[in-house]
């Protein structure tokens, strides 16, 4: 099964694609999309747009799994990334891939093993996972490739955390 | 001109499409884009998409005209209404047509004559201005046509306007 794992922004979406296989994993690909005040919003919403659509094109995930919003953010902000967010849904929903939500608690429980971890302890443990030489960089990957781990730590029943 | 006003939101969005020439306003069409919760997230986004993306076809604007958001809004409806933002912004980017923002002042400026105007007299221009024979609901759909009106008379200096 091939997860792709997004945390969206307006800035910095993101990226980890996994295979999963025979409790094995395989990274196939991690990046960040991004995007500059050098574009107009609308602008920078097409360029995340047509990114993820051709790495969708590209790998053609099973599944597409992003954490559910916080709440505690400021109202831009949440405008924001809401704006991104909806972007990034629209792109999966249009290549009729699958979307799954996972809380932060969910993701950390799936990573780390307990919920309260901390994000290095997080990157840690994705680095483990994923055989890699280094955390990734922006933490904005190291968050998309957990989450696409925490789908597939979580997958057996995965129906309880489609996107509603 | 053909100017489509929108007021986005993930259960309704406003629809109003006006036609401007010298200084007289024909309306083409207003309506409210509906989603319930019968659909998810992922669905309710791409009915947006796709209902638009046909208006657009039909109507073919040359110009998209929404209102800054508000900030004054709790954290959760920032979100979800930001969501839908973003997907009105991406299929106006997407076919092309050029975006124009306007604070609710200016829109009360341009429609009413004054930015303290309330909803009910913003409401009562509208229906005036354009000759309608009743103010269209929900408050949604009368929001859009105003955005459009509010386009239509600060056109001459639009590029002040345009969407960063």
């Amino acid at each position: 099964m091939i997860i792709l794992g997004v945390d969206p922004g307006i800035a910095i979406v993101g990226i980890g694609i996994i295979e999963y296989s025979g409790n094995k994993f395989n990274v196939l690909n991690y990046r960040a999309i991004t995007t500059t005040t050098k574009n107009t919003l609308p602008e920078r919403l097409e360029i995340i747009y047509d990114e993820l659509n051709d790495i969708i094109n590209l790998y053609k995930p099973d599944a597409f799994a992003l954490e559910e919003l916080f709440f505690n953010q400021n109202v831009k902000t949440a405008i924001t990334v809401g704006q991104a967010r909806g972007i990034a849904v629209l792109t999966a929903q249009k290549n009729k891939i699958p979307i799954y939500e996972y809380t932060p608690l969910q993701v950390k429980q799936a990573v780390v093993g307990y919920g309260r971890a901390d994000k290095k302890q997080v990157q840690q443990m994705v680095k483990v996972l994923l055989n890699l030489k280094e955390i990734p960089k922006p933490d904005d990957v190291a968050d998309a490739l957990a989450i696409a781990i925490c789908h597939a730590h979580t997958n057996n029943m995965s129906n309880f955390f489609m996107m509603r």
